[in-house]
């Protein structure tokens, strides 16, 4: 099942189930009104939701619309808790290198992870207002996973049971209050503004064998200004989905529709593959020349973030977005 | 006007409002079902339920009960975000001194803040589950606002204006895990388990001369199964409530019903008001002794945090709870 929310008015926007090829939608209503209302009565609301996707992608039913025209947000508009990893090692080496982070004990055995406002999502071609240019705009594409409830002190052996939904995310970043708040331990306030999405999340069963060992193998691509950025694959994640899930809950409840991420793709050969953010890339530079020579993003600037199955298919759809300033 | 929520089955719990001191009780049903919708909707809501509080005060009404026997949830059982300061520099220094963490540039100009859990919050007298005793189980007794709206770039001069309410809290901590967390810079997931909040949130009317520059100026009174462990002032807030709010809303915008934290209660002459959690006594132990002392909690502890008024009447009731091992 594919599933996107069109933006109505309302906070947690309206609930459509989205054809696999992306081009027909119908409305929920009376299944569910939105997706975390889905989420939070799963068991009742899945077959139900698996009858209406059957229909609509068997062919043409009462009130089917063409998708490309809705006006989306993202799947889950809002949600009870963002937790973000930063998951792959290839990334984090680098980045550490570069920027003379301190040593960190057993990164290679503990996930890193923050918590993220989770209350103002924005949709995959909505604009994304920031106080200021000179903040270090990033992007960085990402792999996310939502989750029904999932109870303090679930065990990796049992996680993945709980991931209903896989969508991708543009977790922006301002950069230059990126290292300040990591000196302080507290996490990132400032340097992280709302987080975007894929137009559908779906369901695990759509990524067919690319969904395995709670990762999907598939490349990631990334596209600035039109150029291709680069193209990691997400399947090297250092840490599956599952361990990332029982990481958040060894002394916490997540609610369901608790969005867990992957952290920006990487992959070591990155030479090759390039980056899924901007920081990686000027951390590549400095490695090669001792100085960063590709800037953050401007006002204006559009990211790209894309996953195509192996025949070529979006799977996701797009998130292609604008930087725009926050009014003041 | 003070309110509570009953525990009733449902996720948000149904919202009462409670006599100025705390004896009497009346569902706010027509008006808002939960605390939660009253913010959200505050404009229309808040004189209707001015009206519904000014009756109950005034005697007898239809539907009242006595307060003292509800089955409390938090007022706000889940949120869309719990951002918690760190905003008493004799906490901050003290810690720093004796746990040797890093130094910290512009400490006093700019407010430590993380994002915690806000999906799944305790009720005053409801048990904390927690995975084990040896994770250095910790209390932390602080002051927490509730906002309405808050529009991202709202600048401290205006924040005030969107406090809404005003609770207490116990920010539990597993202290093993908060040194290794804050290592990393990513915050905390595993050292952060439910916070708990005060019987009532109050408007912030009901506290007087005692609300004043962003801070509540009166004493936090904490005890240790039964015994008096510290009362440092409120007032002491290093930065008001009105530069959190502004720090929170740099590059996002807060929902109605976030809530902002101090952090743990701490006065400069902590050695004569004691503390507001053990690792801030530990840390003075280990200034004055080399080692610390005091161990941290075990199953069947309890804490009690309560604030009085100047005339000695309990302002949100007291959190009083207990600490128990979490079922797996």
């Amino acid at each position: 099942m594919k599933f996107a929310t069109l933006r109505d008015g309302s906070p947690d926007g309206a609930l459509v189930v989205v054809s696999t090829d992306l081009r027909r939608a119908v409305k929920a209503t009376g299944v569910a009104d939105t997706l975390l209302a889905a989420l939070e009565s799963w068991e009742r609301s899945e077959p139900r939701l698996l009858d209406l996707a059957r229909s609509l992608n068997d062919g043409a039913i009462a009130g089917e619309f063409d998708f490309a025209g809705a006006t989306l947000g993202p799947p889950l508009p809002r949600t009870w808790q963002w937790l973000d990893g930063s998951a792959f090692h290839s990334h984090g080496a680098l980045m550490q290198r570069a920027f003379k982070h301190d040593h960190l004990d057993g990164a290679q055995t503990r996930p890193l992870m923050y918590q993220g406002g989770s209350d103002d999502f924005l949709g995959p071609s909505e604009d994304m207002p920031l106080p200021s240019e000179t903040d270090g705009i990033d992007f960085e594409a990402e792999l996310a996973v939502v989750v029904d409830r999932v109870p303090m002190g679930t065990s990796s052996a049992t996680a993945l049971e709980h991931v209903k939904l896989v969508m991708l995310a543009n977790d922006a970043s301002l950069r230059s209050h990126a290292l300040p708040e990591k000196k302080t331990g507290f996490g990132w306030i400032h340097a992280k503004p709302a987080t975007s999405f894929s137009p559908v999340a779906v369901t695990p069963d759509e990524l067919g064998p690319a969904w395995r060992v709670g990762r999907v193998h598939l490349p990631m691509r990334v596209f600035w200004n039109g150029r291709a950025f680069g193209h990691p694959d997400a399947g090297e994640m250092g840490f599956g989905f599952h361990e990332l899930i029982a990481h958040a809950a060894y002394s916490r409840n997540l609610s369901a529709g608790t969005i867990i991420g992957s952290g920006t793709i990487s992959n070591e050969n990155y030479r090759s593959v390039g980056s899924a953010c901007i920081a990686e890339r000027r951390a590549i530079e400095i490695e090669a020349h001792g100085h960063a020579v590709t800037e953050y993003m401007r006002f204006g600037d559009r990211v790209r973030i894309e996953m195509l199955d192996v025949n070529g298919n979006s799977i996701f759809g797009a998130i292609d977005q604008r930087i725009v300033p926050a009014r003041r």
